[in-house]
């Protein structure tokens, strides 16, 4: 119980870093405020949606001050040292990211397993989770969302839910299902980005 | 019961069909899970946003696999026949289409006023429940909805379903009442993008 | 209680006026229904998202139809008195809308607060009621929201949420508060439209 809400909080903080570093990466001259909307959005976006859509209510930052504390904590760590995570700890940030990615992705599967959700949208939400506090940052900055440009962003999330749908219905333990979805999760994307893969276009 | 199920089983289909095929037709080298989140934005946005203003939980796509089987075919059978689907099939899929947005106006109307809503707010739920997951759909793909710029788009909803709350009002049995109005925004639709009808336009 | 109720009333009214105008000013040849849509999101879109994410069912326009009846009444004032409102009315609009913001704001805040959301949290939502109306309409019209760009438009609406909640732990009665914290947030932003304040920019 305790790794769990410990690995969100975490997940929490490196999502408020990611987002803040991507909104300075691609826009100038925005202030602290603005920083923070995009910071929250990115962090807490996807489960919120998640937990209203299951109604698993109360959403987590709304009922424990920590989720917003951890946000900012990420948030004035980011701008900070920005010039470092931009630079030589690019790579660093990448792989926690998608580690970040991975996590949530499971966590947002399991919660919605947990409430009784269907295994088909458990997968989806679990997806939701994880990807959706980007697309709605990019939706609201009027950016086209890369889940909907870039090819292999979603694949990978997807194959590591499933993974873990049928290695629960095989029997095995939650934590080791959690431990090699995440880790299947995590490999497949960053080697996908790396290698340039992508799914075959369909076209119209 | 069973026949509203089985209907609205069908308008998910049929919506996760256009959804599918809008995505095609306007943009290229998109891959099947690009496509897959397309058509199920478009199917099941619309009853989702209604289902959680009016806290009608649980979703019915997160209760009832079927929908998501339901959208899955449907997108399946869209990218298998797309040729003849934007081709010689292309008018009968906007009847088709058509007859989904009343259906769902409809359906979305009744299901709020069912849980006490007044009716100028149970009005206004059906037609979201018909467009907006359209309007979500073109939302995230950073385009204007259709909604805002082409002008006889929500009317005939408004007709249709104004027409409903009268009928119901003036005693009229419910299912006559639903074919009723049904028909009259199926038509009305279809003439109105055949005439290319429009409403005055108020300047600024 | 009344008070409170009336209050909220006239800022939906002011919002849908304020809505509306915007709408006109902005882009051309929109009908009727259209406007209402811009008037409706951005009078009630803050305030509902807020609701969802505490969970305080019914939303308000869902349950009592005065709410509609309002928002069509401020549609059809501001569209038959456009050219006053946009010309030597324009002044007087900008103090009234500034003032719903900063009445949006508190209300929301003490709406959360009441429902045992962390001060925090309750912080931001009143931001949410506030600002997101606007926010939710720009992004459907597919246009980068004011609050992402524009730099002194939540401080404010912070300052002043952070102020009341001090003021209650101070002891001070929430009446006052509310007064006070009303007239912070009207003041500093009309002042911060006028000077062109804005917060320093971090450059990336």
């Amino acid at each position: 119980m305790d790794t769990l809400y410990l690995t969100d909080l975490l997940g929490t903080g490196v999502f408020a870093v990611s987002g803040t570093l991507t909104a300075l990466h691609k826009k100038k001259d925005l202030d602290i405020l603005t920083l923070f909307i995009f910071a929250f959005v990115t962090a807490v976006g996807g489960g919120t949606l998640r937990d209203i859509i299951i109604q698993a209510y109360p959403v987590a930052w709304i009922s424990d001050a920590n989720y917003l504390l951890v946000i900012i904590t990420g948030l004035l760590l980011a701008v900070a040292c920005r010039r470092w995570w931009l630079g030589f700890l690019h790579r660093p940030l990448r792989v926690f990211d998608t580690l970040g990615i991975g996590i949530f992705t499971i966590l947002g599967l399991e919660k919605a397993l947990h409430v009784g959700v269907n295994p088909w949208a458990a997968v989806l939400l679990g997806i939701v989770s994880a990807l959706f506090g980007g697309v709605i940052r990019d939706t609201l900055a009027n950016e086209t969302p890369l889940v909907f440009e870039r090819q292999l962003y979603a694949t990978p999330c997807l194959t590591g839910a499933v993974l873990y749908v049928m290695l629960l219905q095989a029997g095995l333990h939650a934590t080791i299902g959690f431990l090699l979805s995440v880790a299947v999760i995590t490999v497949f994307r960053l080697l996908a980005i790396r290698k340039g893969w992508s799914l075959p276009p369909i076209r119209g």
